[in-house]
């Protein structure tokens, strides 16, 4: 059997942070910086993983755990028993984990449609996204709104509701900018702080879901229509909502107005959960020289693809 | 007939901004910065007024103009035909005019209860608010809550809507901080601001309203009880929606998100339309220095308070 090689593109979400594990919309992104994932079949039961995270080397009838691979590892122990032989896993990644750039949601999805085509499955981005989300929660106990694999498996930009499960493809965005606040909280402790203060005040966050889910829909209208402009204007109301619920923070508002100072951008906005982590703007401004790393990406019109060698 | 010595205190809005404006509940706060206005009869029929604004001199029988006195001759028109005699009103401020400590309202409150003392008419804090209020719309033609001269005439903090009118006293605050921005924008003019984001989204910033008012709602609820955390909590959430609104920035973020970082504040947001002017805190630390002017203030338990001598 010939080499699998896929290509995966890292995400960010556009809108729709903590509203969406409520049962409202939201909206991410593909971006053009990819995690590049390579099979290898073996004529043994060898697994070997090849990535900057670890080195890694099992038997298909006995696959050992190794943390720092727990999504590739989880994926591969789905397939084992429909798998034809061993393999090798070469896994590289344009973009550090460390920025949110859904890699662990990429990785999944890449090393589910590579394992998907080595066992001749369906790779229809419905069946991807299903399977891809199983792993997720197993990995994270059930945790994961599924946002970033959408993006990641549809490339552009999609809409997404966990359930009832709505996906549409979108435009794809214009020009975009991402600056890194320099530290991050993990999405969990971020929930769990926001979960916090909800409990003492449970409609006031209620309410502000409901109208970060209805901010979303109308960013939905605006995408279609490619207003650009209101997908900008509504971004800064996302964000204003972001604040209320109590995940903005000094850098990130320092650089959220940075950013709209500039005549060149549309909107500014946390792209993730908050309390660091990413800003998003919609256009970018080359002469803005601001004191935090820019991450340069553009969107990615493409979602996982897959070559056979 | 003897001198009338009114005392009136400047005043804050501590939640409901712009909100109040659409039929939801705003909170104001009286604070420890006096206007102080004195009435002395004259025997003639002249009208001397002496202020740090101007100099002013008519006859009761037609009075000038004087623009940089416009609330303050609007309450004498008013009361003209049923004035004694003329007379010398003195006022002074313990406060710049350029801070947003509702000087107009103030001084409006102050001047309509020396004149309603000077012809014996009713001094209850409904009829004042009333025909302070006329005159106040009368000036501005039409536009005002009236939120701050109702905290400027009761005192301590009062919760009020406009329409059914509701004003309902409440407990004074523990320790506050009050921070200028160094710059304001008319309220008039950020009112513009946000008409024009509106009508692009009504629906969006109809619900921002109806949460501020929810928000403001539970704050009320919150100072019953004196729940000051609660309090903290409430104000940070409705500085999001201001933020959502479109009237918080960068200047307004940096002097609210230092705020927070210290322990001793138990909430920070923006006090008026936004744009500049202040920031309120909950609490106060005065190990915090902050490349800003700070406006010390403590909250007044009282309101409009007359003396005769």
């Amino acid at each position: 059997m010939s080499t699998i090689k896929v290509k995966v593109p890292g995400s960010i979400m556009l809108m729709g942070e903590h509203a969406v594990l409520f049962g409202e919309k939201a909206l991410a992104c593909a971006v053009d910086k990819y995690i590049h994932i390579e099979l290898v079949p073996r004529p043994d039961s060898e697994i070997h993983i090849d990535s900057a995270l670890a080195q890694y080397q099992s038997v298909l009838e006995d696959i050992a755990d190794e943390p720092k691979l727990s999504f590739v590892i989880a994926a591969v122990r789905r397939y084992s028993a429909k798998l034809p032989s061993g393999f090798l896993l070469r896994i590289q990644s344009e973009f550090s984990h460390k920025v949110g750039l859904g890699s662990s949601a990429a990785v999944t999805a890449g090393v589910v449609a590579a394992l998907s085509a080595f066992t001749n499955q369906s790779l229809e981005p419905q069946a991807l996204f299903d399977k891809a989300l199983k792993i997720v929660h197993q990995v994270q106990e059930g945790r994961g709104s599924g946002t970033d694999l959408v993006a990641s498996i549809y490339g552009a930009v999609v809409s997404y509701r966990v359930e009832p499960r709505e996906i549409t493809s979108l435009p794809a965005l214009p020009e975009i900018s991402l600056f890194y606040a320099g530290y991050k909280t993990k999405t969990p402790d971020v929930l769990k702080i926001v979960e916090a203060k909800a409990v003492k005040q449970p409609e006031v966050y209620s309410e502000i879901y409901k109208l970060m889910g209805l901010v979303t829909e109308k960013a939905e209208v605006a995408l279609k229509q490619k207003n650009w402009l209101a997908l900008g204007e509504l971004m800064n109301n996302y964000q204003g909502l972001m604040d209320a619920l109590g995940v903005s923070d000094r850098s990130l508002c320092d650089i959220i107005y940075s950013l709209r100072g500039s005549g060149r951008i549309l909107g500014a906005k946390i792209s993730g959960s908050g309390l660091g982590d990413c800003v998003l703007s919609l256009g970018n401004d080359s002469g803005l020289t601001l004191p935090y790393e820019q991450i340069p990406v553009g969107v990615s019109a493409e979602g996982v693809t897959i070559e056979y060698n």
